[in-house]
């Protein structure tokens, strides 16, 4: 587990073309995240991933082998804010840190607050942000 | 486009043990959500789906052929809930209503936030929640 309000570098990923195409075909087929046509005419003037996309994949690569260990249960997921467009093969950084840990009454669990930022890699810019409450084993 | 605050039934699906694993695999390969024999000895006594899997399914097969044309982006995910586990074969239905439409300055698009609700079909008790704010395209 980490220390409160220590952020770390999680992992960098980008996302190529036919992986933003072939999830978004599965979980969110709106035109700008299946067509790289349809994304150049888009608001965007390119094909985008899908909001949850890098996300998704950040938890599924980085986080879970380093936390889901411990997990018992997710509780909530709060402020996740789509705040610029995530384009085609470009790196992007998964910030990540502990907002609250809290033991439950059992002793035995405890509720971690955790948020992630991502930033295309060189940036400060945030391009996508979320907290996501889960039920840990007490440590 | 619907009314404020009018609830609808969006669709009703259930997850076999098979899809509720295959999903998990792919996105959040926590050992109970991937593996029955795992489930059965955890907290909740049987696999169970991650808890995004029966939002992005309805959200895929029922909302975007609906509401799909008319997005331009994706904003923010609020308030979701994942507050009693998802089982395989067991039918959800989802509830989804319009908490909030506001025109943008530019008068072409609008921020709509919309509010999914799940429950077990023939029960009251919300077993998921949350709200997305979505850009439209103005009516």
């Amino acid at each position: 587990m980490l220390e409160l309000n220590q952020p770390i570098l999680l992992g960098k990923l980008s996302l190529s073309e036919d992986e933003i195409i072939a999830y978004a075909k599965a979980f969110d087929p709106l035109e700008f995240h299946t067509s790289v046509e349809a994304g150049k005419k888009s608001m965007f003037h390119s094909l985008i991933a899908s909001g949850p996309h890098v996300f998704q994949v950040s938890y599924c690569r980085f986080w879970i082998p380093r936390f889901g260990k411990s997990v018992l249960a997710g509780l909530e997921v709060n402020n996740w804010k789509f705040l610029k467009p995530v384009f085609p093969n470009k790196e992007v950084e998964c910030h990540l840190s502990v907002l609250s840990k809290k033991i439950n009454s059992d002793q035995k669990s405890m509720s971690v607050k955790w948020y992630f930022e991502f930033k295309y890699s060189g940036s400060q810019e945030l391009i996508q942000s979320l907290d996501t409450t889960v039920l840990h084993k007490a440590e």
